[in-house]
């Protein structure tokens, strides 16, 4: 029941406990995935969250696209050597976030056309440039560039909706296939010009990957795995179909029949039920292959995603414990907190008596209260650690009742 | 050469190494402080501050006074116990930034009343009150209320402000012997407080001080050092005098025959030249007693708090290292970046190719622009960790130079 880069190691019900292969780095899955928008999981260093358990972060590749831009990153070695990120990195296709963020897009057959959030420049994304440009942020795995049907969405308009991401997903491969080589970690050209700018290289890049003296074609990554030839960026399919049952085994079928090695459920978390999009993600991950990893888009709270795991689904992310941090709204072992309230404001207890986190185990709920109140950068920081903490340990703790096969 | 709590261990020239013993710790100096102002040294955790090396930080009474309020930290603890901050940390005596940020003050005999920056509420600042909030949030070294001249001032403005100063600093002493007693790591009715809210307790505060079990009197730091019956916080005289020799020799000896285990030089860098502030603080120190220690307030750039430890000063804080960070302004051993520009983009090279900082050590030139240039929290966080290890750095050569008398 294992691909070549999907090794399932134990099953429980319709939960899944596997190991993923990606270029960079090996990822146990079920998995949660901080998202890291422009290159930077908000407010959190890099070895925080390595400390952290982080085994893959996610980019958007709508915003990298427009700062720093791909060129940039591209040119930097990719995304793992521009914000020196060692472990695995997923982008999404930008679809998303144009779809979400830009009332003035335009949709054809050819593509997507928006206004940029920060400037309203026009740019144009279609499934070439969207894998283009994802190519060249050489992210471990790189999604489909697909149309998020919109909710609620009558079902001739959801049919419509699908056929396209069916054709834009063909296309996305096709172009993926002929361009894949271009990868930066792996291009000559690229390995040239590292070489050549060595000296000014950081010096991470010549201690913290032991025995791995040079990037490049072959090379050995910190985790043992090759990056080979063989070993290209995995493009996911996306499987859309709006709120209907039918509709989204229909796109599960075409998206197989084009055939990836990993699959998305995208379309959810768009404002349906919570009850709605539980069902949904039920009967589409009956459509999809045992052997191969399913990403779920862009969910949920802790309880969801410990019930979406014990359904099946292999990967997730979501900016839930990252922004809700950022607005002091933190989660706990004994529910939601919001530590803006005054009742905090002389309350010696750790935020959560239950989590080992660096942040509950040395500040108070009456420290991260003021810290919020007088408006201070340190609450972001540490209402972020805590929230990725509660998120990450929760994966952790599925992970293992799948083990134990509870 | 020494006092009770300040060894002299090493002279060279007119510069001096030691060791100031206070309640929570042992300082080596010359040292420099990092500003905390409202409790947090903004975007450090504290972990990254003791991993920095950071012997002492510095809170503002002002700020502190405003958010969370002197009662509250007072009820935690105090400073040490809210923060988490088990090393040194000095108070400021709330007079320079009623000076500084309050344009609708009015100074009386008394004291002075001012507006809330955050409300425009009204306050009363004297040398009582001032002690009175120093006692409460409990730093092992608190200032004497002062009256911080102004730059330029006639002769007379300078002699009758001196004099002022003066008297405030008479008042401030005979509060704090009369109430010293009253810093909640000393009180009685804090130890109780704290013993029956102890299963509320952060973690920290049973496993981080080894062999202390308990908060109170007589008790074990981490650095072995007794909060005993006769270790009060130490209150430190001011000297003013603004831009004539005289009047600061004048104020020197009147803050020195009121008597203080330590002195500070302020009412300097606010706005006068470079070369002047040069010349008071090296005049000053002449007549400073050499068995004390010396504290130069709100210096300086990297080189400056060389010199000026080279000329005999054993403390200094400054907001520059952390606010020039937050404006993407970042010291190094090749000079002053402004990481902002565009000649950084695709700068592969460390921020400081000899600077041992986590943040040299992973990051390049371009990731920092780009975190910048995006208004990432990320900036703020790691451009402030360099620019602290640069200063602390920095202090830290100074000192082994004296160590070896160049």
């Amino acid at each position: 029941m294992s691909s070549d880069f999907f090794e399932m190691e134990k099953t429980s019900g319709t939960a899944r406990r596997g190991r993923l292969h990606t270029p960079h780095a090996e990822i146990e899955t079920p998995v949660f995935m901080p998202v890291g928008t422009v290159a930077s999981v908000k407010a959190v260093p890099q070895d925080t969250l390595e400390d952290l358990g982080a085994q893959i972060i996610l980019g958007n590749t709508y915003h990298l696209y427009l700062r720093p831009g791909v060129e940039t990153v591209r040119q930097m070695g990719g995304l793992h050597d521009f914000m020196s990120w060692r472990r695995a990195i997923l982008t999404d296709s930008g679809g998303f976030q144009v779809f979400s963020l830009n009332e003035l897009r335009k949709v054809t057959e050819e593509g997507v056309t928006f206004r940029s959030h920060l400037d309203g420049s026009s740019h144009f994304f279609s499934p070439e440039s969207a894998m283009e440009a994802q190519i060249g942020l050489g992210a471990d795995i790189i999604m489909a560039f697909d149309e998020c049907t919109e909710y609620p969405a009558d079902p001739a308009r959801v049919r419509a909706s699908l056929e396209l991401t069916a054709r834009w997903a063909a296309r996305s491969k096709k172009y993926f296939q002929e361009h894949k080589h271009e990868v930066p970690w792996k291009s000559s050209s690229q390995s040239s010009a590292l070489g050549r700018q060595d000296t000014q290289t950081p010096r991470f890049a010549r201690s913290d990957n032991d025995g791995a003296a040079q990037r490049g074609d072959g090379e050995e990554n910190t985790n043992g795995w090759q990056l080979g030839t063989d070993n290209w960026q995995l493009l996911f399919g996306i499987v859309q179909g709006g709120m209907d049952r039918n509709l989204r085994k229909e796109s599960a079928e075409r998206t197989i029949e084009i055939g990836f090695p990993g699959y998305a459920i995208g379309g959810l978390s768009v404002g349906e039920p919570r009850q709605l999009t539980r069902e949904i993600v039920e009967s589409t991950l009956e459509h999809l292959p045992k052997d191969k990893p399913r990403y779920l888009m862009g969910v949920g709270t802790p309880e969801e995603i410990a019930e979406y795991a014990n359904l099946g689904v292999d990967m997730m992310d979501c900016v839930l414990p990252t922004r809700a941090a950022r607005h002091g709204l933190l989660f706990t072992s004994e529910g939601k907190i919001s530590i803006k309230q005054a009742r905090y404001a002389q309350d010696r207890g750790p935020l959560d008596p239950n989590c080992e986190c660096r942040v509950c185990q040395r500040y108070s709920r009456a420290y991260l209260r003021h810290l919020y109140a007088a408006n201070e950068v340190l609450a972001q920081v540490l209402n972020t650690i805590h929230n990725l903490s509660f998120y990450l340990d929760t994966m952790q703790r599925v992970r293992h009742s799948i083990s134990l096969g509870e």
